[in-house]
């Protein structure tokens, strides 16, 4: 059985059993039952996906998966492709946005070159786990071969567990791509029920022509690949990226190991979209950390059901609303762990009537 | 001239000549520009705040202003009055949940009895300033004479001087008091064009009848001082509270030294909407923390046109929305001060076309 087999048939469905009691404590805090709002349906989330009454956050970590992809020839981006390389060394120089939030969240980044075109030297910090330097045009094929995006899935997978060994309790995704909303707006066309326009926007920031262009890019890969359209991997192999397969083998290697997913943004979510296609379990275990400004996000939670913590109309990716959310989700573990007790604090309760 | 009115008097403009230069600093950092949402937003408004074109954080402190109030006799609350003083202790102990989240974000929080019914003895922490146990009934009068509510508005100005004076570069605003929804309603009622049903809410959690009846007292504290409510002062003498002039002063006295001021939740944005009456130019000093899941918080961000960071249905005050946001704002200085800007990085910038 393969790695990727194995762990998505070790991911289990949360455990309720623990949710009265979870609830008992947090209702004998002091403050009004409910009156934290959204920090209470993380408390409970984070307690029962741990399976522990008294769940800790000890390490955090955000993994930034870098790639490149042959859809950039087409045009697709504000930017151009060499851009993903310069601003993994940015990244691994610690002066990107993403390092900012990180170190303001205290979680710490890993970078993982998992298809990024360009070559790097000894770069300090840099995961060397290229499974090719870019995947293929999409728009003239398949992205990756059945065999590349295993290896990308398994890469990811891997990543998770490394963490786990460290000592990381939650994990943030991230990523690094020129032109990665395009195969993300693909992923969302192919695996939503929802039209190409729907959920393509303007990524770093392109103008209506090239959106128009964006959009016709999409429907020609969908056209060119619809015969490979048939399992949530092989829709993967067919329009994704390297980057956001490495994004699914995190998730699904967290879920395995009952670790808590803070899914970033677009892409990080297309990335997520494609692991609850592969397991029912999976959607249980993640935090998504905020709705991007990007046109289709809102589209992605409407139709899978679920609510981001944070919308505060940032685009920005590399994992910078996954850091913003970390750090929500380890204040509500904390209320729950710290706060007082209405019988410990000698607090009188709510009147009878 | 009173210490109020010489606060007042130098309260100034946010001085946008540096706008321009803020901008070309944000839009030179290695992201595409405004990716960052509320965040470019937030650095943009706290760059005009201080007028420096390299603002810091340095201490960052919440003040929790305690205090009763005489309307709680008609039932208002789902909690008895002496819970008000129960609390400070808590609070005073660290146990609150405005204490979980201050730590969380590295804020003080500093605790001041403004006017809470009962007696401390010697508490370690609390900041004693009682103008009175109390507050009289507003459905019977006004809640607080000229002279008390300058003392209390003064005290609010001391604090925040006294921060400021300790290095604190951003203030956050809390309150403890049980039935104070009751008076903020009243507030907003007075001060914005809106219905007494608009702005009347749950509180910590009365049901429909409760809810009936809280209005019907507003309305009744609204016709009993109907010849008092005049000036925003006079508004806020006869229908608030101590605690809610207390964090008036609290933003006067910073807006008057050009320092930040998280605005809280319900209770907070009622004392805010008093200040803005006061000064035409008090708004702009002024982020708003969340949108509280209290009815009526809408209601006020809508007809005052502004925007809070933060929407996660919390309704519990004390400070909490302000210590998450407090950590959003700090975020968004550091994004400003840290980054790489493309030149410096070596990442090549966006496309001609």
């Amino acid at each position: 059985m393969t790695k990727f087999k194995r762990i998505v048939n070790s991911i289990k469905p949360i455990d309720k059993k623990l949710e009265s009691q979870i609830l008992q404590h947090l209702n004998s805090l002091t403050k009004p039952q409910g009156s934290l709002g959204k920090l209470e349906d993380i408390i409970l989330q984070y307690g029962l996906i741990t399976g522990k009454i008294k769940p800790e956050i000890g390490g955090k970590q955000i993994v930034v998966f870098a790639a490149d992809h042959g859809v950039a020839a087409e045009g697709v981006s504000a930017y151009p492709q060499e851009v993903t390389a310069q601003m993994v060394q940015n990244i691994l120089n610690g002066d990107a946005a993403v390092n900012v939030l990180a170190r303001h969240v205290n979680a710490d980044i890993c970078v993982v070159d998992i298809g990024v075109a360009g070559t790097f030297g000894d770069v300090p910090g840099l995961i060397h786990r290229k499974v090719k330097p870019g995947t293929e045009n999409i728009t003239a094929g398949q992205a990756m071969s059945n065999k590349e995006v295993l290896k990308a899935i398994e890469t990811g997978i891997e990543m998770a567990e490394d963490a786990i060994q460290k000592g990381v309790t939650i994990l943030g995704t991230g990523e690094m791509g020129i032109a990665n909303t395009t195969p993300s707006s693909a992923l969302f066309a192919a695996l939503l029920p929802c039209s190409v326009e729907e959920v393509t926007g303007r990524g770093t920031g392109i103008n209506d022509q090239k959106l128009n262009h964006k959009a016709q890019v999409i429907k020609k890969a969908l056209a060119v690949n619809k015969d490979k359209l048939s399992s949530p991997v092989n829709i993967l192999a067919a329009l994704g990226g390297f980057e956001i397969a490495g994004i699914c083998g995190l998730i699904l290697g967290a879920a395995a190991h009952r670790i808590p997913v803070v899914v970033d943004g677009f892409i990080s979510s297309a990335a997520a979209l494609v692991t609850c296609k592969i397991s029912d379990s999976v959607k249980d275990y993640l935090f998504f950390s905020h709705c991007s400004a990007e046109e289709g996000h809102q589209i992605f939670f409407e139709r899978l059901g679920v609510r981001p913590i944070l919308d505060l109309g940032m685009r920005l990716g590399e994992g910078t609303g996954a850091a913003l959310a970390m750090s929500i989700i380890e204040a509500s573990v904390k209320i729950y762990n710290e706060m007082a007790t209405f019988d410990s604090a000698g607090v009188e309760k709510k009147l009878k009537k």
